[in-house]
């Protein structure tokens, strides 16, 4: 279930923000992978789409978008290569690169279309998975030149983030890395048209960037990660589980006082870093814990001081990860004031590659 | 990609075992969700399926399924009853109850049908999730006769057998677990037809058994949890999830050596029990490490020995969790001698309720 006016709210502030500091938004669509919501974050000023894949971004070029960044670094196939085609011919397509080699298989793979294809180099800004270091931007850039694509930027996904105290040193660490990768793609002698950083935790931080855009995807919807990093409020949660009590255990053994509910991890996701209070949280409930996931079942552990719901109760869960939920499900269920209003089609549910 | 060979070795062992020990059949079909699946382990002799949601029992209702167990302590609203009522006018249905009150709505929502549905009491052998303690059997099945419901068992789900030096243990628990409820069940005057018990990791356990039938799932496919309980070997495993090498850091900083690939927890699934030695598996690569599992990346620690894999390279990779995996593709690939036979649907993909 998503809460249309939160959502709304939620779109509304990053887009203000973004505006207020003269950056443009392009927000990641992975998260929620629906047109509906994609469509108001382009009406609401986004300058375009960020997706995680090919697949992804076929879906949403079928929708209303006309920019669309991949950020990933593909290695493309002959395959990949006629669909990103198809999708050049549509809109303005970016896609990520971290390697000479990539470059290489890329611009050969795309022939004559290659000069088609927008390119931005990946640095590592201290998440340590893709990304090249310090030094290798010009030597990346330089091969995809060579094999006739575009070059027009850099970017980064500072994803050490998501970790209690972190988003402050990672957002310096990615102003940084996208202020030393512009410099040495400048210095290799192309022009930088687009700085491009992540994400929910650090897009909202006021102060200094060298981005010129961010791409921010989790704060639309919010969920338990964001809440417990202090990085959103109860209030600005979009989406929750409906669940059922469906076993009740007033007390068994020790203390131990717990519901289970039907919403296991084929419907929460079952991301869970070792910081997290559990696996999920419940609005009505900040006290519970969900202490075990499995596929159907989630424990609940009830505070001592709280009655315990009775057996049938519905009880809204938050997931940890939202884009996770949102992936394993077809459609949501839109409410506005408690009421069924819409249900929306999750289009690129599934869309890995 | 589904291997067809390994598949059916895996269904035919469990079957030949089950067949050997005069025990009863019910694979849960919640790890595959695929009917050509079922209708290859109904052929293989199971006298049964189980699954875990009414959603699930309807598609494989619409298949080949003659008598369908729902292992779940369900709360039955008006809703669910008429879908109860439908499936059991096309084949034989169980469900779970593990509560009074659970019995009273599921009678009471069904009211004349009720009897046409089997019930199991649920008991608690040692997993602590939902079931009954011992004590408790008798009062719940009276209170689903009260309600008109016909019952017929008890069934348990040993899942504290999901941890390195647990299965022995956990067997023993179910075994000792579904004895007692067993003698409660008759104590209050009900005849007993059908004792259930679960899991791959205790299934193939020799010894006595208190129960009638066994419900594994994960062992017709495999995964890297019962790799690593040494409940399957690497010959057994089904499933791969096929990755492409997208990124590629021959030392970086200390003596980082890994490759990213883009397969990540929308593929894989994110279940990564403390124990685990990671989030997968490689089995052409057994002392390479899944470290760290983004949306669409998988973090690869190589082993220092082992030649680093090429960008573009393909690798395989083993689930943790093979239901989850399953869960998130709407079909798999099957192959036979490493070519492609067959393409088929999870039919029953996201039925979660």
């Amino acid at each position: 279930m998503i809460d249309i006016d939160v959502l709304e709210r939620n779109i509304e502030r990053m887009a203000s923000s973004m505006r207020n500091r003269g950056l443009k938004l392009r927000p990641h669509v992975k998260t929620h992978k629906t047109l509906e919501i994609a469509s108001k974050q382009l009406a609401a000023g986004a300058h375009g789409l960020t997706v995680a894949t090919i697949g992804e971004a076929e879906v949403f070029a079928a929708g209303e978008a006309s920019d669309i960044f991949i950020a990933y670094p593909l290695w493309i196939t002959a395959h990949h290569a006629d669909r990103l085609r198809t999708l050049a011919a549509k809109c303005t397509i970016g896609v990520g690169l971290d390697s000479v080699e990539g470059a290489a298989a890329m611009g050969s793979q795309l022939g004559a279309d290659a000069g088609s294809i927008n390119v931005l180099i990946e640095v590592d800004s201290g998440h340590h998975r893709s990304g090249v270091l310090p030094g290798e931007v010009g030597d990346v850039a330089r091969a995809a030149a060579a094999a006739g694509l575009n070059v027009t930027g850099v970017f980064t996904f500072p994803g050490h983030s998501y970790k209690p105290g972190m988003p402050v040193g990672a957002a310096q660490n990615e102003n940084e890395a996208l202020g030393q990768a512009t410099a040495e793609l400048e210095a290799a002698g192309f022009e930088v048209n687009e700085i491009s950083g992540g994400s929910t935790p650090t897009a909202l931080l006021a102060g200094e960037t060298a981005a010129t855009e961010l791409r921010p995807g989790v704060y639309v919807l919010g969920d338990a990660q964001q809440l417990e990093l202090e990085r959103c409020t109860w209030d600005d949660i979009a989406l929750t589980v409906a669940a059922t009590v469906t076993s009740r255990h007033e007390a068994r053994g020790g203390n131990l006082r717990r519901v289970i509910v039907d919403a296991g991890s084929k419907i929460m996701g079952s991301d869970r870093p070792a910081w997290a209070t559990g696996f999920g949280r419940l609005p009505d409930y900040p006290d519970a814990r969900i202490t075990a996931l499995s596929e159907h079942h989630a424990t609940i552990e009830w505070p001592q001081d709280t009655e315990l719901p009775a057996l049938g109760q519905r009880l809204r869960l938050v997931p940890n990860h939202v884009c996770l939920a949102m992936n394993l499900v077809d459609e949501v269920t839109i409410v506005k004031d408690g009421s069924v209003v819409d249900r929306w089609a999750v289009a690129a549910r599934g869309r890995n590659s």
